[in-house]
């Protein structure tokens, strides 16, 4: 591997490093590997040096996605965890559960710093994971994998080693309902959290339940009550509520291929008006780049965030319920997945946090 | 009232004694009449003598919609009521809100019987319906209106005047309900009715909201807590449970042009299994011809459903969070308007309860 | 097999039959079998006596295919030759090629009919098939195989043991030509077949490029100048112009579920005006039930046939560039498979040629 | 005639010597003004100063758009060419036919330069233009006008007051057959172009043709030999081919949002292999930034370029029709008419030709 000197680059802190930060990603081919390729590739902080995965080897990245012509030279890689820790700084994981935690240890050992796309190490109770997915191999690293929501933990984030990105429907919800939580103004019995995600979400293997004629045309609800993101949800909503809270969730399969609608309904615990609460909201999130707060009587679309890392919120309080409607959209490939992953090496490295990030949605 | 003779058939060739009912739609070129006419042209007791239209006046029905050619020789005219009042004995008004309710009277002073798509008298009480709607200008008319859900109204179904043909989310989510309430299965507090419908339910007037680009890949919620389904939804339900009942509705708007999925929470009253919940339900619906109750394990789809006038439902217990998941879909042409009008006219003349209703979903 | 007297049935020519035809689908847990499921569950002249898969016995239909919940009783079995032959008089092979081509000499010496959905036997000339398919394994009875386009092998159909149901491909260009060659009004060099296909046409086997997030919001043509239907479409092409004919056909892939698109483009040797030619299509289709010819202005829509056997064709002359444009549309798993199975069984059983196909256009 | 000295910048902070282009869109509120406005938010060397629009006035962009949202301060204003001409150095007309006209000779009259998105001076000859469309009103000023296709007017572009930004079908088209026209590889007679595209392409204004249900599921040719882009697409074919060139021109509607297919079938002159093409094609279009050339065995899909400036080619000669078939991918709104623009101006102005123009494509 030839080591080249980069041109001395200037961030907002300063001058910061000799070269360009060296960036793989492991996993390469699913949906999630190439939101993170497009994301990478233009980054100006950053240089992609490889691309693993186990089906197309040897081949160009942008002959496995030809919309990648021209963009890349990247060569698809069989994983050697070996060579990756030696050509590059940070590693996104994008592999499947449990295999996930098979490689990060050794990541972490050879001193590479890690972001998780996986739900491997989201759990801090590690017998929770066990409980909703399977045996943990390696529940030591688990407990010092920080939970990558940079408006929640922002600070934990810049000096962890191990990111555990969060899944695309606890993105959602957790940013929705956080400052109803922190603040108290809801009932934490009662909780309705139902989302309808986009089929870029169930990923890029074929399955007869993701063929074109099997979604499209089609609107479903399905694992009701029994999805694994419930927990992780509960976990942060918990830490912000400062109590145990529970809610229901009902995640949908609907017929577009990005973005998340969440849309929560609360008991609210006193009388309050929509405005009020949007400005709450506003204050929440202040300074926060990736979060908008719609004005009264606006309500977020997938459409308005398509492509972007941006997570909107709209709201509504019901008088005649007494509770409070919460409508979060995001894009589940950039916020809900890789442009997230790309926020936390941002702050995990000083960059601007939207360095790379900082695409208008594409509409229509 | 009309004729007590119809129809008694000889024959599969077409020849009655006495002779085919005969039926108009008022309001034909919006997606409920195309509907109408998709269903009326091949039903085998009726013939559809007319179709009237402001719009396209003396051009033949299949040359508006090019996908009828060769099924019909209906040609559109304008609506002049004692015409109409003439050659049909049951007419169908597929009007706008407030139309509906200028032409109606008089079609029942002339001794026709209707079946009303509109708003205008599906409330007992006019004072609801001029609280969301506008002020009512045929009070007493609304009073003898029979609301046509046929699995609830059966027996006053046969012997309506007018029928007031149920909203497509009111449909979705009573059919939906109606078993919990009436066994007082459920608390009456907490339902939130999460509903999701395809475009055409927007009906065909061309709308920035509705045009393609503006649809396609997005996901929104609309009129959150102020849809005007909300008080229909409610009306029917507190019949059922014999209490008043308010309900968190939220519509949605969703990519596809034909299904609702309604998908409602709501907080079980006692411990119960889900597959105690489903024989219930198949009790509750037990010879009902267009109800198909789900097993435990598997829920609805509106993909199918297309193009049929089944209400498919599917239900979930979450012991997690002490509640029910009930999840409905219908097409919310079919059994969401036009079909459900024709399972009304079917009751109402003594023919077979899906006599031209008879499809199978289309899917793919 | 309990063996049942059904009532005497009477069709137009006279009284029939003492029993229901019996039919049965092999290979039924694909599109094309499912569509054939949707159109004999409601015929009225045949009952479905099985279904046979691979992948899905002992299962219910209903349970493979949840629209069809409460419709039929038939339950899924993996294939047995000789139960088949035993309890059916007719059987539609649904199956992949050469798999039909192992199955379907075992039926035709049981004495039984076939109608074949996939390729093989779809070629005279057994050498035009081993060239773009494989070695043919039943060449003798492949001669004896019936083409199946009603609306051109009319009288061949009613008489044939085995019918070879054209490709969906095929149906679409040789219909919308076939009065253009028949009067040699073209040129038959410089005819250039460019198709859209929906996505079912692709089968219900899990693929990478199948599924919903590779297919939606793309558009693209695949195997252009290599596609299988190619000589198919050539053969009859050439019967009709009694010369040989060479088309350019290029297939398209486009992000809908059902229907193909088929625009032709051929040079006139003669001057002719748009009206002339429809004129001409008319009296060519004069008494074709599923046929529609569109006056001058107005063009196919493949939305327009959705659901219904119907075959649409419209066209333009182009004075400009001294050509025709001719356009067809048609449901690709309607007359472009199942529904043409149908209607080619009606002709070999005498029933009407729409029994169990007379569905309107599902739209939208 | 504009400045001299844009842009020298000195630093990536945004401090410029002088200072940033200024830029305003007239007629904001259509896909293309969106489109812009997307681009030019973000492009490093120009400030967007003014939008107008007839409907939203005095309205932030944003609440427009609330994809913008967060994104921009522009305030939609009425136009006032004397206000925008004081403000602004560029003028993007994003407006009807006709209406572009009837402003842009007073922007060049008070010295301003203009990049024109509608067909007004899109042809050299009016009298074509007059045949087409309608009576011009600016004939003197079509002549100064310059085609902007960067890939083939390159030198003119930069030195140009008026640039006529191509229509999207005919940016396709070209694109696809210069290099055959050029190189005289096939014959000018029995060109067909058939060509898909996406709903954006329609516009922004609700036509009943546009709303989403008539337009979903469905496929369609339509203004078949007679679209206003025929006239547009053989003037420079003809350039090309140095000889009057006339190609059979069919335009379809896609249910997908942005992206055109153009599909072009040419009778080859000559004997060669698909390889061949392929380098001529590298070689004709060598050091073009945004045209990218498939290889043999590749085709492009409009996905693959979709929110890019990218035109995908890709080809295939058929030897059995002694033909070739070139395809070219384009996203309509972006290399068919806004980021097509952008280019324009990148080359007016000096900057590098993909400034603000660097998006990967958005896929899936």
């Amino acid at each position: 591997m030839a080591f080249l000197f980069y041109p001395v680059r200037i961030n907002s802190n300063g001058v910061y490093w000799w070269r360009m930060l060296k960036v793989a990603i492991v996993g390469a081919t699913g949906y999630t590997g190439l939101e993170l390729a497009r994301l990478l590739i233009k980054h100006p902080e950053i240089q992609l040096v490889a691309a693993t995965t186990r089906t197309y080897k040897d081949l160009p990245l942008s002959s496995v996605f030809p919309e990648l012509t021209n963009e890349t030279h990247v060569v698809c890689e069989e994983l050697s965890i070996e060579r990756i820790s030696e050509i590059s700084d940070l590693i996104f994981t994008a592999l499947p559960h449990k295999t996930a935690m098979e490689v990060i240890p050794e990541f972490l050992e050879n001193g590479k710093r890690v972001v998780d796309l996986s739900a491997d190490f989201r759990f801090r109770n590690v017998s929770v994971y066990e409980k909703w997915y399977q045996r943990h191999t390696a529940p030591q690293i688990a407990k010092k994998a920080v939970y990558g929501l940079p408006e929640i933990y922002h600070e934990k984030i810049k000096r962890a080693s191990l990111i555990a990105n969060p899944g695309c429907y606890p993105t959602g919800a957790i940013l929705a309902l956080a400052p109803l939580l922190k603040s108290h103004m809801i009932n934490t019995k009662g909780i309705v959290i139902d989302a309808k995600s986009g089929v870029s979400g169930a990923g890029r293997s074929p399955q007869i339940h993701t063929i074109y004629c099997e979604v499209n045309e089609g609107l479903k609800a399905y694992k009701v009550g029994e999805h694994r993101h419930t927990p992780e949800i509960e976990e942060h909503l918990s830490v912000l509520a400062e109590e145990e809270i529970r809610v229901a969730f009902i995640p949908h399969l609907v017929p577009i291929s990005r973005g998340i609608l969440s849309t929560i309904y609360a008991p609210l615990s006193n009388k309050v008006s929509t405005e009020e609460l949007v400005d709450q909201y506003k204050k929440f999130y202040d300074g926060k780049r990736f979060i908008r707060i719609y004005p009264p009587g606006k309500l977020p679309n997938t459409l308005y965030v398509r492509g972007s890392n941006y997570c909107d919120i709209g709201l509504k309080v019901d008088p005649r319920t007494e509770g409070v409607i919460v409508i979060s959209a995001i894009d589940n490939l950039t916020k809900g997945a890789s442009g997230q992953a790309v926020q936390n090496m941002n702050l995990m490295y000083g960059f601007e946090e939207d360095a790379g990030l900082g695409y208008l949605p594409l509409s229509p």
